[in-house]
């Protein structure tokens, strides 16, 4: 099979070199507008040397963000080429309309890298659902970020220290807010929502908060307590609605989570049938998103898949049915009720307040309201 | 596609009821020699009335054991059905002859629960192999070992009481040998390797040392020194060779296996492209296994599977190539070459001894002898 990739950086070098090793997917087409020297003869900065080639049945959109990703992608599936992609942004953004446009003209469209970078999350969580029912779904999808937890608690860094680091060592962006904010999570929980439960999530409708105000005092209690803090993607069924929610939460020193090191991904479905069932890996990387891509291009030339959810469930999100325990930590924790203080003490002049178990829509709300006064301030669910 | 399930125990049963979840996997009969009176519909006690059924396109081997599964599952394939299977003691033992049974009469034989339960292990390995070479493969695949080590650490118990406990619960068999003693994680042990190398593995000449003698001051010395103590299955490439062995290992508290509770399972493999990849899950027990082997069948029917090894490859195997620390502890260690000896001290009328590297090859030559010479020993690799 022919085909071309998009965008040459980091993952569609990583997708080129991977092809080399897969039987029968030759590499036709490079599209960017830079130039490299050593693929001249294949390299293109016009998308339609791509789009008007018939012998190209397999386009692999490497460029990454929205736009014009979304116009490249959809022109390729009219002109009947199938798609793969590891673009969280586009797939979170356009899923409807990506999924709706790869069954009019009858091609495939995948995106195993999108969440979970080498490690087939996506692909193992669409073969689960054939026969069982999945009810949930969580996991440590950013590698930054968990990077930068790690950092903190092995190192007692500051945050700020921690993010520099990472900067230099290229695993975290120079404009690091699609990590440290979760908006990067946050993707990955909408497209392994959808999946999971037919759904049709707006990244828009999801609670999310990172953790870009964690500071080393907060890590040092967390250390001190036998925490250790992750953070997480999360959705599941409740009842008739589904919850989804980004946060950072607090594992105790027994949990698999608690083992996530560096810049690794664990991301764990539970199924009615088969219970919990956890996949670990690099979530990111030249070769093992690469190669991810790979493989969905090979499944695609030997006719592997899974019937995609048919138009999806427009579930309602109601994160009122999901509550348990928080770490508060605040320049001004006063607008919190008294009732919800299970636990409070002073740390400078700030205030932790440990909680009793309240909805997600609660804390995040808090968390809001402070936002929108300026207030100083972290929080972290208590998983137990 | 009508299908038979041979063997109505706990997998044969966990099967049927995930089929019912199958949309196109229809239970047409059932073979056991017990009388289950919901089922008399379909149930039968003679094979023939499955291998004389045209309509019966696949057959399902949830008896266990080597005969007469062997037999009822060739003659299957020899009257063009397909066969799945949890069965690791047949897939172990007639690995080749059943690969080649398959081939001959162009039927698909598939044993995903074989490895790892509920857990789709080896259906990820063969399709990470399509484009990534496998450099190693290890893991906590015995549920039972697992629930057994894990309460040893956690309740400080002594081996025969957890033992107990966990036949009386349904974890461990009447005549437990083949979990403790790691015969079972050998079969698991041979059945990756062969996937993962395409090699032709004997069990007979991988060297298996189990949990038997492991005591509850053997567990007390690794919690106060940071170790969890695990049954793994250890196999990879050394040079033209390949190694493969079951030992117990100690496990420092921020390894993933650490964090592996009751009697689940984890299980690696390292890809030159991908890095470690991570499968966590329940390694046994009635809905995972059948779940796991009604998405084998289902499979079959949709035409998605990989291409087998092509006849496999006669790999030597060599552990002397492979050398770590060991924890000895015997109630004579007199034979130990005074070189390999990095610490010792005494613990009743036990010798401890902490080893420098020594070979896989010579820690188990050295187990063998003091088993010959009726010697008390208990050892485990140290991973680091």
């Amino acid at each position: 099979m022919k085909i071309a990739i998009l965008g040459f950086g980091t993952v569609g070098s990583g997708a080129y070199e991977a092809a080399k090793s897969a039987p029968g997917i030759e590499v036709k087409r490079i599209v960017d507008l830079r130039d490299f020297p050593d693929y001249r003869d294949i390299l293109t900065k016009d998308i339609n040397d791509v789009l008007d080639d018939d012998e190209i049945e397999l386009v692999a959109e490497c460029m990454g963000g929205v736009h014009p990703a979304y116009e490249f992608v959809t022109g390729a599936m009219r002109r009947g080429k199938h798609v793969v992609t590891p673009n969280k942004n586009l797939v979170s953004a356009c899923y409807d309309e990506l999924m709706a446009c790869a069954a009019e003209n009858g091609v495939e469209f995948r995106f195993t890298p999108a969440a979970g970078g080498g490690i087939p999350w996506l692909y193992n969580l669409m073969r689960s659902r054939r026969c069982d029912e999945i009810l949930e779904v969580h996991g440590i999808v950013n590698g930054t970020c968990n990077y930068i937890l790690d950092n903190m608690h092995t190192n007692g860094a500051d945050f700020a220290a921690v993010l520099a680091e990472a900067q230099a060592l290229g695993y975290a962006e120079r404009d690091p807010s699609a990590d440290i904010d979760g908006h990067d999570t946050l993707r990955k929980c909408v497209i392994s929502s959808n999946i999971a439960f037919d759904a049709r999530l707006r990244e828009e409708d999801i609670p999310t908060f990172g953790i870009r105000s964690i500071t080393a005092e907060d890590v040092a209690w967390c250390n001190a307590n036998g925490y250790t803090c992750k953070l997480l993607m999360n959705a599941g069924l409740a009842g008739d609605a589904l919850y989804a929610y980004v946060e950072p939460e607090l594992f105790t020193a027994d949990a698999l989570e608690s083992g996530v090191k560096a810049n690794f991904n664990l991301i764990t479905l539970t199924g009615v049938n088969v219970g919990p069932l956890s996949f670990y890996g690099q979530g990111a990387g030249m070769m093992p998103t690469g190669t991810s891509l790979v493989q969905d291009m090979i499944d695609i030339a030997a006719g592997i898949g899974f019937a995609p959810a048919d138009g999806g469930t427009a579930h309602t999100l109601d994160n009122t049915k999901v509550a348990h325990r928080y770490y508060f930590r605040g320049s001004d924790l006063s607008g919190l009720p008294a009732s919800v203080i299970a636990e409070q003490f002073a740390r400078g002049s700030d205030t932790v307040v440990l909680t009793a178990p309240i909805s997600v829509t609660a804390a995040h709300q808090f968390a809001a309201d402070c936002a929108a006064r300026g207030i100083d301030f972290f929080m972290a669910g208590i998983n137990e």
